[in-house]
């Protein structure tokens, strides 16, 4: 088992006791995402194998997002790979990281640039675990929530609309059944796209406000903006401009920004960031082909479309009126 | 396009021009086993961010068996896996190692302790490249061609007997035809069982001769055997032990233990290596399941079974034998 050094003053003993394991069945890092890193699966390789764990072995990952992609990446090439499970404690590994196979460490010229497809052959999320989250963390796990719902499954969205307050509150059954059906949902888009090896294909659907979020986790060099919180901002630009082409009625995208808000996530960019700025840090993703940006849009509310077809004056008047926003909020 | 330095001087160039790149298209690394390493890799890593080379890249790997390991996982882990191509230049990665995909690099602890399954999307072998090929090596890849026959290809086993001679003189269409069949008859197990996943299953048989050999290899400290000098040692020690056991006829033992002979491999152990030198390096082979040490051997020429089912006594014959054998060549 492998987990961080936060984690592990919370959930190592019981879970460990739980599975009749004792602390040296557990390799413990230290916390954050600057520890996601080659170096420290190196690490975890060295202790597997001085513990002679063989190829038919089983490694789990208790933790959030970097130490579930950490820890998958060691066992997507421990020997050539071996099972893994995940224990996701975060909202946002819950509904996202620790479903679909995406495993990786950062490099210093990018996040994720080394990693492998790897599926855990099981995750349990226990929502108890969520109780020790730091509130921004919880919600920057419900933007993800919140995305699942806009870009595949309206009826969610609408729950989401009705429960988020509670959700807010750590009510055990609001979550629960958010966090199945983000699971659920996404797990239907991985098996038609496991590899993403379609470009424009299904799974970039699940990247709805990543491309507007990249820009201003790039921009605040991934320092002081969560994750979660990027993509928040994102989905309500996102929205937006699909409104602004015609696909999204002009209600629908409301409602989508409005629970942006409510979820206490950021429906402005960082004061000081420029609609060049985002502009020119989008060039730069790696969804552009061809010289095209391709953008993650909305059809409808509940139905997200890839394409790179999309008047570029929506975009701008999309990115000055969030930019402006900012300026009024600076 | 990866390569070391001994193949780039006979063949980078022409391949380059054949595919209109040029030397900044290819990363040339130190020639010899002991390159297969996580910094090697990492170096390759390095290179290929610095180039820019997206999702969509092709790694193409030119050289023999530690080329296209390395190569191979470089691919594998590279922003996720992207597409590479094995263009094999001794004859053990032509008939071996080039399919399969099985890749990756040593590790202090053990070799290929770090890896991926990662299929090439194409394999070109080209069997001039051989002309360049030491004659030690050209034996060392002929050990893979006769297991290949020994253990799935009767048909095959007799035209060796009848072609040794002429594939030792690099005769060009005994050698098309011998990789090619030997690459047939793995790529129908390996797709039978492509991650190794089945204990004791199909796979398993491409190891018939390796675990004698294995041990051999560690008693050597992989310093003064080929690896294909180890494994046809190792088939002629299965094919005898088969035979004990009753399970080859005595004549059809003897034709395999001749053919590893012909092909000018080894067929005694190193001098000084005992019985008991054997049995203790062959209990950590990785083949050992509960404390049994499990083994490929043959039900009849062209039939290989894996089994850890066989009375020790007659192990214990074999390894008297061939380690008498030893004692009296030196």
């Amino acid at each position: 088992m492998v987990t961080d050094v936060n984690v592990a003053a919370c959930y190592l003993d019981p879970v460990l006791d739980a599975l009749n394991l004792t602390r040296e069945h557990a390799y413990v890092l230290p916390a954050g995402e600057q520890q996601k890193t080659w170096a420290n699966a190196e690490e975890v390789l060295d202790w597997l194998l001085g513990q002679r764990i063989a190829r038919d072995g089983i490694l789990i990952a208790l933790g959030g997002g970097v130490i579930g992609d950490l820890t998958g990446f060691v066992a997507a090439i421990y020997q050539r790979g071996i099972a893994f499970v995940q224990i996701p404690t975060t909202l946002l590994s819950q509904v996202d990281s620790s479903v679909g196979g995406k495993t990786g460490v950062n490099h210093a010229r990018g996040k994720n640039l080394i990693g492998a497809f790897h599926q855990p052959i099981a995750v349990f999320a226990d929502t108890d675990t969520l109780n020790s989250l730091p509130p921004r963390e919880l919600s920057a796990g419900l933007a993800e929530v919140i995305k699942c719902a806009m870009l595949g499954d309206a009826g969610l969205f609408a729950r989401l609309e009705r429960d988020i307050d509670a959700l807010l509150a750590l009510d055990a059954g609001a979550l629960a059944e958010a966090i199945e059906r983000c699971c659920q949902l996404k797990a239907r888009i991985v098996a038609l796209d496991e590899r993403e090896s379609l470009a424009g294909g299904p799974r970039t659907l699940l990247n709805l406000g990543h491309t507007f979020g990249h820009a201003v986790e790039t921009y605040t060099k991934y320092e002081t903006w969560l994750h979660g919180e990027a993509v928040g901002l994102g989905l309500a630009m996102a929205a937006d401009l699909s409104m602004r082409l015609g696909w999204l009625k002009a209600e629908d995208a409301e409602r989508c920004i409005r629970l942006v808000e409510r979820a206490r996530l950021p429906i402005a960019p960082p004061a000081g960031m420029t609609p060049d700025d985002f502009r020119s840090l989008m060039a730069r993703d790696k969804k552009v082909a061809a010289g095209r940006l391709r953008l993650v849009l909305m059809r409808a509310l509940g139905e997200a479309a890839t394409t790179a077809d999309f008047d570029p004056a929506a975009l701008d008047a999309t990115l000055d009126h969030f930019c402006g926003v900012a300026i009024r909020a600076a």
